[in-house]
């Protein structure tokens, strides 16, 4: 049994945190932060889904009080905050995992590139592991400080490293056609994502300036010997929940479908939350509310090109779930542990 | 042609009202002002929808200067708002069209009871003629200033209008039940109108506490001898537009629908916006993006119960067509002159 | 450990049915059947929200094949198919839950009127016990054959029954004015549930028409000396889950809110699904994918009126997760074994 | 003023054409035929958007009959059915606009590839125009017979154009990643598109086997000197109308978008239905319901990529208002004659 803590739980990635934590039988939610408007309130009247699951309250963060009775903090903050926090708490012996951006890109320099400022905490960027459990298991378990993956970058990745890991691919050729839902941009994200403006609207967003790109640039690289460059175009759906990524690769050799998806199998045999399908495509519906991400492919072999879709749940694989995976690494538990999750039919 | 402001033009009201004035023949829109973030911009930089139909830029108001160039001011302001800005309009000769509720409630108490503030411009209520063309058609013609109606007063009075009239009905015992889309909110409307607070959600909000309530009672009781009092409780429809009313009357003696309903189609039969249905029920996607109010009713006769459903688009039939029509009988023009709009299918 | 038999399962009441089962520590799936395009298919390929989750085939019904390898076992058919087959399962000694309306109304003239067939085994209409554990969980516990209630009913049921039981509201007078998500209308709905024909739509439909009025009505009557006839409208929500009844009531005396709040409170003190709220109104996020129904209510003292919402998901609370309450109960188990649900945020 | 009949009119299709042919000043619509459940329907029963607007009755096709009274006919007919019933309207000298894939492709043997059979009226291939106005307006005028655009081909058309005919882009390395609204697949999609089936999800389909790949493709060869192919992904949008093309291309040369963009404002320059953006992106709902086509795009210099963004409405641009433009073009009318449509805000 850990004493857990959230910073930023009145966010969605904070909330759906607490949400799951809150039936995890080795964690006992000890305390709750978040920049609020009142001094103090019940979490259950910010989030009327909570209602008859917790009474517990959330206040403004006095951090040296949530030290004292927590072991094990997450940092589910606005990017830029997380950094002038995690320092603090990693002195005090606290293990944390952030769900913010802030340590997830190993070269300061690209952090102020694309986030605009200076990172305050760089010695943290080295000893900070990158969250993705399927590709750096090992390092999870001993980390103090966990960069937990972006959304839209796991959906790549976790499509993209069978591929890139064989060398079946150019990997200067990779183009992702990234798709997500409105939650995706948070509970404070203004007037913009009201419903009248979303509902029945699609669109493309910041293309080849979203900085969920050079993270999965970063990541992807290390799997060749070349720098990966990708052309990255994220678009919003009207719905609510989910991440659909459709990328496209050139292969470097002609190979049949059953050969790649072999391989796919292969790589994520052991892993109880990436589905590879052979005959069917992901699909939002399949995975929403799930910590599973799900893989398909086509490939055309008279022009060399392969397509890979990728699903998950934006909040749980993409953010919550995903960070609960890494604490049950890091802490020795169960991996799936608290993570059981089915999704409602239909 | 007349050359019209709006004053508001930012929200969905007001962009409405541009949208439609821009293809109507007799007009000419000639000034748009809003409170600005940037000092000035392209209406159509705000509103996509736009792009391609008009140049026109909306301005920080400077009323003297919007007077000078036009002859025809449309209010679509929040409520409190308008009241500050009406009088020296009217002073300036101006006819003007206020779609906010400052004028509709003839009774200053009320108006103070229900919006929190004292009436500022109170000698003008009388003076205010409640744009319900249904009811009020000649009264409209002649005035200078309009209280454009509440949608769901719209949709109510409109759908017991030949029944009260007719004495048909115990005047106590409605109820009503309504539901609207999540634009009635309007632009601006905040955080927990996010896609993600609204999508796959419903519920009723300020249960007999809703402002629109004084104002269906005080038109309701015009009907009648004594006073009305509703009991209304609206709703919030994960949807884009419409208003659908579910009104609940008890029938003073038996009654059948089919006499019932040549009552509402003689009451409206020269009415070019309401659409009286024989043998289906009204439904939101029938009349969304239109001016049309549709009606249908059902009657229990063993109960001596008869339930109506009005439905109508919340934008414009009740606001900015509304506000057309206004217009159109004030100035003379063909009363249907740019509202012949139809919905797409589906 | 159980071994449970589910026939119909391909539709959404049968496959949440199985996707809750599929958890429940109690409870081995042992046999599907539905009616099938093919001979047999895996049930995760007819849903992919269950890949991953089971590997169970649903064959065509064969009815002594199922009744060998089950003890317990779960229709979710259509109307008028249950009826054809409980008999049989109940002779095999097998004990039953049916999902359907067949054995919900104890009076077979009733049925026929309602359902226009005859009943074709009214033998057991006296025999079936009235599925809703709030109100009858004693009968249950030794039922054979159990009529889980409609989703409808199972909301203006436990919204009422605290007034009624404490003779607080004229039981003539009530208006039940309901809205359900389109799942209510089952996988097979047709073309006129198609999502272009349902979103940014809003209709009623079956005004005192729909087979749940007489159900509600049945059970509502067993509080009060007279008959109790309900107004009942339902209307389709542009959502996929969720139902939440507007129930009006005229309060025979004055009654303060908290005193009426204290009342429900007791009523429903014991109960692990039921939430009375007390200062907030219920709305179908805070309740979809749970068994819950939140109960919350708004009196109008001046006008003795009382305004009752309820709200449940239809497919859990109001089809499946009662199915299952209900099995608890029949078998001993912990009556929220499987049930420990929650709702995704947002 | 031309007399018009529609076959098939009970389709999404059929009805918009309908719809917007109502309000058109030189035609009058004579005849309305379809595959009837009864005989003989008014139209405005069954699509309740037309009730006040027609009361034209539907009828199942006597195709002499509708001959009789009509100058002109549309087919909005499933594919595979057109070409039956087009080569007897030609012999009587009708001009006839298909709605559906039928004669889209000139090659007798591709449609036998793509749509699974025998083409049996080959001989009209060459005779027919594709009709896409802004390339092939001059034939447009004199034809007898026009094949409507697919959707999906008239976004990528428009979008791909400029480039290809300046040969700015590689010809064999095109990427479209398109996205459509359900309405894309008919009035008749059956229960995979109900509404439970489809809100909240999204996926891609038929990657590179959709039948308006070879469509898309033989029209973009006419730029070039080779072949054109493309990686062609479909997916399904949780919303009712409107398609969003990505398209991906690879830059010959360095290129700046301002240049790339002052190519294609020329090359559209006198096109009243092609809007190019400069500083924005295309997005749905700026042309939900309007017969434009949006146009924007990206370039990445560094990587010789360019990203272009395609939106029209799939029942106007992309198929009803498309068939009026060309029949506009074929009868002499100015060509935007019926189609000054404009999309609510929100």
């Amino acid at each position: 049994m850990i004493k857990v803590g959230i910073i930023g739980a009145t966010g969605y990635g904070g909330a759906e945190l607490l949400r799951l934590l809150l039936s995890h039988p080795e964690v006992e939610v000890a305390s709750l932060a978040a920049k609020m408007d009142r001094a103090r309130e019940k979490i259950a009247d910010i989030f009327p889904q909570l209602k008859g699951k917790t009474d517990l309250i959330c206040n403004n963060l006095d951090i040296e009080k949530m030290a004292k009775v927590t072991d094990f903090i997450f940092l589910a903050l606005p990017h830029k905050t997380s950094m002038k926090i995690a320092p603090w708490l990693l002195e005090a012996d606290k293990r944390v995992i952030d769900l913010s951006a802030d340590y997830r890109l190993q070269d300061g320099e690209t952090y102020k590139k694309w986030y605009k400022v200076k990172h305050t905490s760089k010695h943290l960027l080295d000893e900070a592991v990158y969250g993705l459990p399927e590709l750096y298991r090992n390092k999870i378990k001993d980390a103090a400080l966990i960069a937990n993956p972006g959304c839209y970058p796991t959906s790549v990745i976790l499509g993209l490293a069978p591929l890139l890991s064989h060398n079946l691919i150019e990997h200067e050729e990779i183009i992702v056609d990234s798709k997500s839902g409105v939650s995706g941009a948070g509970r404070f994200a203004g007037d913009s994502f009201n419903f009248s403006e979303v509902a029945e609207n699609f669109k493309a967003y910041k293309i080849m300036s979203h900085a969920h790109q050079p993270e999965m640039e970063e990541q992807l690289s290390k799997f060749c010997q070349g720098e990966v460059k990708v052309v990255f175009v994220p678009h919003l759906l009207p719905l609510k929940r989910g991440i659909l990524s459709t990328i496209y690769g050139k292969l470097k050799k002609e190979a049949r479908s059953s050969e790649v998806l072999r391989i796919y199998h292969k790589f994520y045999q052991n892993e109880p939350f990436v589905n590879v399908l052979d005959n069917e495509l992901p699909e939002i519906r399949a995975i929403s509310g799930t910590n599973y991400c799900q893989i398909g492919l086509h490939i055309d072999r008279s022009m060399k090109r392969i397509v890979i879709i990728s699903a998950l749940d934006n909040l749980i694989k993409g953010a919550a779930g995903q960070a609960i995976q890494n604490m049950n690494i890091m802490c020795g538990f169960n991996e799936t542990e608290g993570l059981g999750l089915s999704t409602p039919i239909p």
